[in-house]
């Protein structure tokens, strides 16, 4: 980690020559010291996707200054691109029901500096996680859900989310399906860990399905959540292997080990700003 | 691996009392020495499994009258059993299409020792790899398939399988889809190598598949064939990771070192007799 | 899980004939019900080690009388033998020093009901982590080490120990050597996480030495201790892939995923009475 | 897999601004398409170390004069590179003993066109594996090797590694210490496959060290060769799980496998231009 504070651009166009050029120029030209910078073409589709990460101290053009001076190259080359400081801190807001593993897992991580974010809420359908979350700082909103009350109080946890500057969302294994419109406006900034190795057991119950089917290996996805169920954008998955001799409490038991340490990958290289999204894949540059 | 022969005995039955020490009793009080004994309850089902092996030197009753003696025991107890000898030499056949990979990894393990096993005959239905085959000792057999010669060519198949005596088929990336009569006449003696981590991805292309979802892991799975396209018990998989710098292509490469091990892993474990179907499940003592 | 609870015994002897039949043998006899048995025989040295779990309800011998039936029987064949209760409750002691992930991770899994267990006592050399085990509900104890110390601080730990009725340690990273006396007191029955795939890295800072190594995997090893440090039986191990971009401060972060994972592994065999030490290695039974 | 060739520049330096810059200028300046450009920067020891790939198609130096004209840039920033031409096919030796499966994968691999490059000549000190090779083409040239005649027979291997102007060797379990005129002649350009997890279980007999030692995952690693016996720096390295059941013969074919595809994966790496040596490790551009 360096202390000094660095920008990033994430950015994509079709694939011509001088790209790289024309970025890294940029930045040299306007005095600044590249840290990272990392590109793939994807020549099937044409393709060109870059991050690129300089440090801001001593850099000519002033941090304010930076979108506005980028901007003409960007649409010269017919760029889209996204700006982000690295001393920008998002904030989160994660959605629980009643299982804790995930959630203590996130708070735990970025009480331990883990994560250079804030979390100032966590959004449940369900009273019990309430003073486990305040011990730890967040406030904790409870939102019963039913199929009546669902469209009512997601305005008003879109709401609350507005109030509070959310940047992100983390569904924590939040057992809920989300409106269209909440979807819609996190959209890359909402990630979810679904409990399966997907595209295997998308929907309910993966775990019970893992044991029926009889599978060697379990796993766990997490991904940024789109209008289909269990379709998004991939971040990260990893797996864990099991056997006959693992009951469906078993499978259950080791995945959520899986869950936690592959949501908190996904959330770090998110909130790092190493992913892009592009189609319905990533580029994670890692 | 013990110089001397041992008798394996794979059995199941509804779960009760004494089950474990009837089987040892049997082979104790007729002066056996067991090696290995591993047993699982599947207790969702109420279902007893079990493996055990024990050296046939020094054991009172004579090989030719073993399943006699025991089938009683197996009666009474209500048990689905298999006798296996440690020194009968399985007959193998390959069924093979163009790639070779697989095959090649299966005859040089074969020629390093590894399966303890005859593999007299391969079966393909392109010509290619005739020459590759003979050199290693194979009778190579070409029957090329369409869709009007398919039934004709699969009798054909059958009637060679049965007069070379084999006893376990391997497809080792078999391009074909197997009528019932083929796959039934070799129902969990027939095992295959499909290129995903099933249930993702069944059927053809998994690997463009694969890079159209964007997963983060690509796996293989080895499993026994049944009449429905790659929902058959499994026997074996592994996974190993990739990302948005692989091409199709890539897949494809790491792919292949995947199938083979699995492949070979999963014909190990059924050559040694440590794999016990169980409804569309395997129980694999290893 | 079963609901009914269950005696195992952990016995390792010469190999001979008839072992496994004696075993089961003395359960069925009395009315046993057999749930798990297995064995493995180091055939290098002739050694049978045996795991056999059995439903203690119907069984005909009370369970304050099962050692002195098996006793005999045990004499006669040789074996060394422990049994064990499932429904007895072990008592755990916690040593940490200052990082907190594993001592957090071993505290929310036990709340989570991953351990048959009870944890009443923490120790440490530092104050630092009082509140958050009060927290949890054990007793914390504070025992600052000095070189001058250190002997009369472990005389007053042991003593806190017995006073307890521990029956096992676990070591949470706990930064100290620990002397002969207690080390002693607690064969195999103190578990220690090693931040390094053992026996690559020994001793300090071996995240540091991983580094200048430039390995690309790193692995966390959990194992009884032994009078030779880092030298004890292996009971578990993972590793996870690093690369050159991953500084020391990366190895520790991802590390620590691996240690707490690692840890709670080999805590739980042991719990379940599933590792059986012999020589300087184990078997697990699981 | 692009079809147009390219040029790769592999280069580092101590780490100042316009780096980036100064590279990818020069290619845009002369009108070349970059394809790949990644980069690192030690911030420990302040060194830059950069891969830079693009086409060669209209790129305006020509590529007998690209060193001339790339020189004194890399003179002015105090550069250390390399230049390669991915159209430029290296020429291997492989040298081996006995054991045939890292020979074989390597000779079946180059057929199915997974490695760029020519493979003329295997050496060996013993005379067993002629008849293989010499039907895979490459000629067999037989060094048998005692303790008087090694040094004699290397000074006869080296004239015929330059005869055969040879720019990479494989030590496809090669089990006999080179000496330093052959070591120093091919530093960064001789490959090893160790059989264990290095730095753990060097030297000889590695699986019966960790047999001993009573690891649960052994492992195999792939470096470049230096005067220290299991040193050099580490391309790749890659593991898999044991346990109590395994017996040494086990560990032998489980890690075959390993050895297999980690020495493949290394030797891939290094045709492909991907690794660069730094230190005493590797930066694996992949």
């Amino acid at each position: 980690m360096s202390d000094t504070s660095t920008a990033v651009l994430l950015l994509s166009c079709r694939d011509r020559k001088g790209l790289v050029a024309a970025t890294s120029d940029f930045i040299y030209q306007n005095n600044g010291n590249i840290v990272h910078a990392d590109q793939h073409v994807d020549s099937e589709q044409g393709v060109f996707l870059q991050r690129i990460e300089w440090e801001t101290a001593g850099f000519r053009i002033p941090r304010e200054e930076l979108a506005g001076a980028f901007g003409p190259i960007a649409e010269k080359l017919g760029m889209q691109w996204e700006l982000r400081l690295s001393d920008y801190v998002p904030r989160i807001a994660i959605f629980v029901s009643r299982l804790e593993h995930c959630l203590y897992d996130l708070l735990l991580r970025h009480r331990a500096g883990e994560f250079q974010a804030e979390i100032p809420l966590v959004i449940s359908n369900h009273p019990d996680l309430q003073s486990v979350v305040e011990g730890f700082g967040p406030q904790y909103r409870h939102f019963p859900i039913t199929k009546d009350t669902r469209a009512a109080q997601e305005a008003q946890q879109i709401a609350l989310l507005q109030e509070q500057r959310i940047d992100l969302i983390i569904l924590a294994r939040y057992m809920q399906i989300l409106g269209d419109e909440l979807v819609h406006r996190f959209r890359n900034r909402m990630i979810n860990i679904h409990h399966s190795f997907l595209p295997a057991f998308p929907g309910a119950r993966p775990y019970h399905q893992a044991y029926e089917r009889g599978v060697k290996i379990i796993g766990a996805t997490s991904h940024y959540v789109t209008a289909e169920l269990d379709q998004g954008p991939i971040i990260e998955q990893d797996v864990v292997r099991v056997s006959h001799r693992d009951s469906v409490e078993d499978l259950i038991r080791k995945g959520k080990d899986l869950e936690k340490v592959v949501l908190a990958r996904a959330v770090s290289l998110h909130l790092r700003n190493r992913v892009l999204v592009y189609g319905n894949k990533t580029v994670v540059f890692d």
